[in-house]
């Protein structure tokens, strides 16, 4: 049994937690870690309870973590399970910065060995992966242009347009370049009133397209939607309900408040496969190379919103740690 | 860590195998038996072969049982297991006919707990369950009419109409009793030629009508519909697909061969939800009880099949146990 | 151009002399008729007004009638109408018995040409029609049952349980004897509490299954749905709507609150096809025959309601006029 | 009756004259014309038949002209038609140029009341109709954002870039600045390798964004999409079907090869309030102005294809005549 650490006890942290005690084979949740001792208290469900997240990394009694800390975070506990030698799931993103970001590659590529898997979720998500093995199976010829949604319901006053791109895009930049298997390497945004919605239009290095709608205030609930277009067809997500009502006058289904409920089943489809892949040494998800690309890209996209202009992205040289 | 034991390593027995071993907080597959040494061995990967069932169901190391061999043992060994006191699993039908069906609750009553879980997965099925939220919300006023639909792409030659009944309509009994929380007490069929696809009508004790076609050659595919139709509004399943496809001239989605991909969520659902309840001593999911009326109501409907007429349906007093 | 008059001027009246005036070509709405010579002239917008059924029918300015007064005056007017020779298009029912029905035939029989349209406008929906298109191109096989689903958001309360059968259900019958061009010969009828909904099975002449709800009070809107199940597939209608809408937390489309805007398109193709076969000289639509069968079907089958037992339906055989 | 002529008996010719012949209330085809005598004796069906288009336009006995002869030809017969002082339906384009396009204009303004309305039929479409109208009964709020998509099954070798914008875009212009009410002011456009397909993002002079995919050869069918997103919700086309399939393992619906049966309605519509139109002495559809707006904007468009930088979009103002 993988005797898992999780950092951070916030939405994020708990629902982790929840997955490794309930619905996860092969590991059990042996210690949490919060700066808030009762919060953390609340979690762990006699699982042990830290405050010092470095004493739980070194804990020899500890296989692998989970961190789910604030953002600001999470490059330094990911610097220090490479430290340690130790496994970790690391939410989104890996870094504040794409500099910062590169420090944890850097730290990897020098250790040697892949112990980094950033929790870009959408990965595992079976709607995700549907339509991946839908273009592998040749259904739709080759992929040449991928349409994404991204809505929320409301954003904070205090959310800014670069957040919309850094904060909910970069989740897009990475399940797009998943699922095309290439990496964008121009962008152009237009900007509604106000600054929301945007539309991001992205080449690739093999001349496909990523057209993405990020719309913060969308107001009537959280909304992803995907659909590739290929030579010979296109592959969509079906609508995000198992059921359908009729009602009132009218028929239909609920759309969710976030991303919870929406991406339940690919959280605990990744924690499964993270369980598995470290218990048989190799990696699986999205590598601390992954996560830099999309914390790169997004910093770029951010940095040319204002001018509206097509903005050239780049990235450093993939290790070959990574192939 | 619950130490289970799975009795039959065919189809069903090597998913809760598997179930077991890869996708289940809180249990290991301790051991599988079947008569064939070499299919257990295939199935066990590491856990421990038995090729006699009594032996595994004794064993000191094992704490719990899933009983997945050919229906007419099911009985059999759920005596075994009630015998020994340990919680068990067991496939759909509890045993092969009402009366043997009652003696396995007699033998629970007689007990005076409850260790007998049928595998009627759909309750755990994310779709009928959201149906199920959906009614308990009020969102469709009382239930008076159910809408099942059952098709499998096609039947052996050897499957004649009354196994139509007793191996697949025995699911609609099922279901619909957990989906309107009454009994039927009458039911009427009527037959196309060849007796392939059957119309069943039964009333519900409460007045309410479940109207079911079962069709085993519906040719294109397995699929299972249901609709609830209440006083102020109806729901029902989604299509039952993750994305769909537009190629060659058409737009849409493929349906399954059979029913293991599309109940694949509600057998994993299950076990997690049977592990969790012997680990908490509750019982979950279709008591003996419920498994000896859906045999009874099965029975009979299929006695009922050759004359058309309505047949009145009965099933022996519920014993407080299952209150 | 065809001259036509309309006698009644209410709901149904007053749309067919708008379809005359403004969407059909090859006709002109001549003259209309009813008792309240006021709400005559309203619809009449410039065309002649007559008080007097009879004076129209007989006036040689109107070359073809079109029947839209109270039920109980049907048969009465395509009497006339066969009397005087001329082409009547005769709202459903055709009459209030199947007894009066029949003499309806009678007279068109003796006359030895048809002249009488019963307007079962579902005939002309574009979906039923797409859904007969599909079966006659081989696409589903063999038709061997169908789903008929009847709801209507709610009844007045003198809108009894066998009204629902001769008002509602009746539509049933016309349009499955059309869709699957066979008899139906049994009927056996379950009924909710109160009578509503009622599920009404049906055997036809070739072994085929009829299965239709009949929800008089469904609450949430006027709804009409069916399936053809077939040896092969299954074709039905898709949602009613030609856009969906995301708002307020759901995903979804409206119903209309009674059948107008439902089948508002088949009264048009109903008018147009009339219009051009009685400029042809070849009928179309549902026969005088028809009419009496949906009449006499329905007769029996309220006549069955009370008993809940299975009823033999029989009609009269069908003349060679209408071979 | 209003006596009209259809100059050109191609495809679009052939149904226009059906329409006017058989599905149009209030006019008559009264003659058709074509270089070929034979081509258009075969689509008059007893209508005059004229090789000479002046000659038509000029005949006493035609009261409105349908234009769909070549697209060269356009603007040449608009004018005759205006010199005649005569109603005149031309097919889209307006004119091969946007100076052409505004010579008409001129000569309409020059003329003091409007007679020409350019056949850009999705304002007729049920389905745009519908999205429009929840737009304006406020049920998505303020619209910021119009995703299109359109999909051409295949394109001859000779279908260049440029004409995937002049001939097919061309709609999408029309109909966004019908849907927004707003006017283009800037467009980028991003190619695919081969330069199918096309990914155009407009500005509006509201700040909305119009994100359109043109894909002239996507495979798999006719296929037109569209999505209004306003502040509040979003309204989309539904499934461009009647019905739907359950076949050989799969559920689904098929696409047109072409816009002909996806547009049929609109076609008839947009005839059928013409002719209102035009015995009303009102205008109605696209006018002149509209046709010359969406041709000029289709040029700067593919003018601006070759760079992949954003260009700024003109018109001349719009006289007062089209206020």
């Amino acid at each position: 049994m993988l005797r898992v650490g999780v950092i951070g006890t916030g939405v994020m942290g708990a629902e982790h937690a929840r997955l490794l005690r309930q619905e996860v084979a092969g590991a059990t949740l042996a210690a949490v870690c919060d700066l808030s001792a009762d919060r953390a208290a609340a979690v762990a469900q006699g699982a042990r309870v830290f405050t010092d997240a470095q004493a739980l990394i070194d804990d020899p009694q500890i296989d692998a973590l989970v961190v789910a800390s604030p953002d600001a975070t999470h490059a330094g506990y990911a610097l220090a399970c490479l430290a340690a030698g130790k496994p970790v799931l690391c939410e989104k993103p890996i870094a504040a910065t794409a500099t910062e970001a590169l420090r944890v590659v850097e730290a990897e590529v020098a250790l040697g060995r892949r112990l980094v898997t950033v929790g870009y979720m959408r990965r595992f998500d079976p709607a995700y992966a549907d339509m991946a093995q839908t273009v592998a199976a040749g259904q739709i010829g080759d992929p040449v242009l991928l349409h994404n949604i991204h809505r929320n319901a409301a954003a904070p006053d205090w959310f800014t347009g670069a957040m919309s791109i850094t904060n909910s895009f970069v989740h897009e930049i990475d399940i797009s370049r998943w699922l095309l298997g290439s990496e964008p390497v121009s962008a152009q945004i237009t900007a509604a009133p106000g600054g929301d919605p945007l539309m991001i239009t992205m080449e690739t290095d093999r001349g496909q397209i990523i057209a993405t709608e990020v719309y913060m205030n969308a107001g009537y609930g959280y909304h992803v939607h995907a659909q590739i277009v290929g030579r010979a067809g296109t592959v969509e997500m079906a609508a995000p309900t198992l059921t359908t009502v009729n009602r009132a006058g009218r028929h239909g289904h609920a759309y969710p408040d976030n991303w919870v409920p929406r991406f339940r089943e690919a959280y605990r489809r990744q924690m499964q496969a993270w369980v598995d892949a470290v218990g048989a040494g190799r990696p699986v998800g999205a590598s601390a190379w992954d996560g830099y690309v999309a914390t790169a890209i997004a910093e770029q996209v951010a940095a040319a919103l204002p001018s509206g202009a097509k903005a050239a992205l780049r990235a450093d040289p993939r290790p070959g740690l990574y192939a």
